[in-house]
């Protein structure tokens, strides 16, 4: 038994996994591999509507004028198709971290793109506040959660434009009031499902510029066109979504996802917080619930630590090699156990060394 | 037992199926799906090492200045990538069909395109001759195979430019001087492996943009440095194609399989042109050997013909949607006992009825 703290890719529900490796050898018993039949078929057309519906209904925004679209090209596509498909003149932009810089970096070569505040002064430790908000612009973008430094935004201030966020790494964890926004765009590697497949959440009337006027694989209004099949789409991995969504369905939805994550998290801060040997690396304030980051205090335990956690079966508690430390990603598919498994062998290092 | 005939996503050796589902449930004993495990693990980078190095071995590319990429997007991210990275003031392009055409679409918004001449007289039946060769322009471009009308291109006339080709339908499937080529892509989801990744084999003196100047993602040379993982890349559909490629390579390679190929088009050809009932769309000398086209002349009988067809396990004939009809796909996965199935059914309904 391992217990799979990886940052994304990360952990699935074992159903999904067991299902998706027996739709590889026969899917739908039509005896043939999912991987092997035409996105156009039935059976497929079927899973990429599905797929689609289950992200409006679990975020609260079916028949509300959004499309759900699964896109290729992870977050990172979308940090240009953003301000490709949004500029007319000047953006703002929130900095809590490296992915919400290098959407910076994509939005400055379309126009005026301005840095509402940053919180690169303390290593993204925190989430800023109480910043001005530009008035005049096409949208304000935010980045929810920030898994390298383990900071989650509680609030999303706004203006009078579109509203986008990048929840690559915390969508589907927690209830927010999901119509404030107007594009919401999430790889699926984290809550969602495997890589390779990348959801984008879309108010249609947001989408101004004359159509056809973009690459067309570049172009949100092609995609909508196209039902998200304007080419071939990702199949096994919008499979794999579709399968991770009805999974979270039946267990009840992001209403009954939430407080299991808040219990992963308290535990988790718990162990930091009442521990001299660790500490933890965000601002208490700002902590993230999808990924706790915190460090060692006494470097000279760090082999033990290590060996503990290989014996334990604990994976992936690296910290991103940008800032080091330790990292415990709790996404969805993580059980309690886990995080227990983990504070059981800080607690025991503490003790015994 | 079913015969594959799918135009694409398509038939997989069946080992590589088995060894795909085998490693959803548990990758390299790890304890782990290959799903949910980082893109930046030992494990997965070597994946990438090995489908890249094996891409360059089976064309023969190896040490010759080019590198492989595994993108997402597919071919028709391509269409929009090649004019980005490649055009200064003009390109020229050959128009063998639909996707040929959108390629066009995509380069006529950076800069003057020549269409050199177009089969669209005659529905793509065929592959134009002795056109003329703009002189003093970015690139040449040409589709090597065209799935929806049956036709392959044997010859690829070149000026002094770099010489760009889709392959997406039949890279892997014959030998060519691959070297003649400057810039190679193709979808994954035909002779390599499942929809998700996109193959792109470039040779890297012809990148001359200022590095940086476009969205990285949208930019090869971003890639390169990335060695391919510039973001998370589409791990489940990398690690199926470097499976695909290795049992291609265990095969013995493009020299072993073009031989089978040929056999397995000449045997459905034959059928085609014996029968009085069915006709072949493309003009003979154009012929492709991945996919065969024709229509059944006695329209009455399609009905019978299908259901015959049903009953021999033979999925995936119908044509494209644009011209109907019906499409044998013959992708290096298919065994010759699939096309010998079919030709059976072919010629029962010919003596039966």
């Amino acid at each position: 038994m391992k217990h799979n703290f990886s940052a994304g890719p990360c952990i699935l529900p074992r159903e999904v996994i067991e299902r998706a490796a027996s739709a590889v050898l026969d899917f739908n018993e039509s005896g043939l591999s999912l991987i092997e039949i035409s996105h156009r078929s039935k059976d497929f057309v079927a899973v990429m509507d599905k797929a689609q519906s289950l992200a409006l209904k679990l975020l609260g925004l079916e028949n509300k004028g959004y499309k759900a679209l699964f896109l290729q090209g992870g977050a990172s596509l979308q940090f240009a198709m953003v301000p490709m498909n949004l500029f007319q003149r000047s953006a703002a932009y929130l900095d809590t971290g490296t992915w919400s810089t290098k959407a910076i970096e994509e939005a400055k070569r379309m126009g005026t793109t301005h840095v509402m505040a940053t919180s690169a002064d303390q290593g993204y430790r925190y989430i800023p506040e109480g910043f001005d908000l530009p008035q005049g612009i096409d949208y304000v973008h935010y980045t929810s959660n920030n898994t390298i430094y383990g900071t989650q935004m509680a609030r999303f201030p706004k203006t009078d434009a579109p509203l986008v966020c990048d929840m690559s790494s915390d969508i589907f964890s927690r209830q927010l009031d999901f119509e404030q926004f107007d594009l919401i765009y999430a790889g699926a590697q984290k809550n969602m499902g495997p890589a390779g497949a990348t959801l984008v959440v879309v108010k249609e009337s947001i989408l101004k510029k004359e159509k056809g006027s973009l690459p067309a694989m570049l172009d949100y209004q092609a995609h909508i066109k196209g039902e998200s099949m304007y080419n071939t789409p990702s199949v096994f991995a919008v499979y794999v979504s579709m399968l991770t969504l009805d999974w979270l369905d039946r267990q009840g939805g992001i209403a009954q996802i939430e407080p299991k994550n808040r219990e992963k998290g308290r535990v988790m801060y718990e162990a930091i917080d009442k521990s001299e040997l660790f500490e933890g690396y965000a601002h208490a304030k700002d902590r993230s619930l999808m990924n706790a980051t915190f460090n060692l205090n006494r470097p000279e335990l760090t082999d033990r630590f290590n060996e503990l956690l290989r014996e334990a079966g604990i994976e992936g508690l690296a910290g991103h090699r940008s800032v080091g430390g330790y990292r415990a990603s709790m996404y969805n598919a993580l059980p309690l156990s886990s995080v227990q498994a983990l504070t059981e062998v800080m607690g025991y290092l503490e003790q015994k060394g």
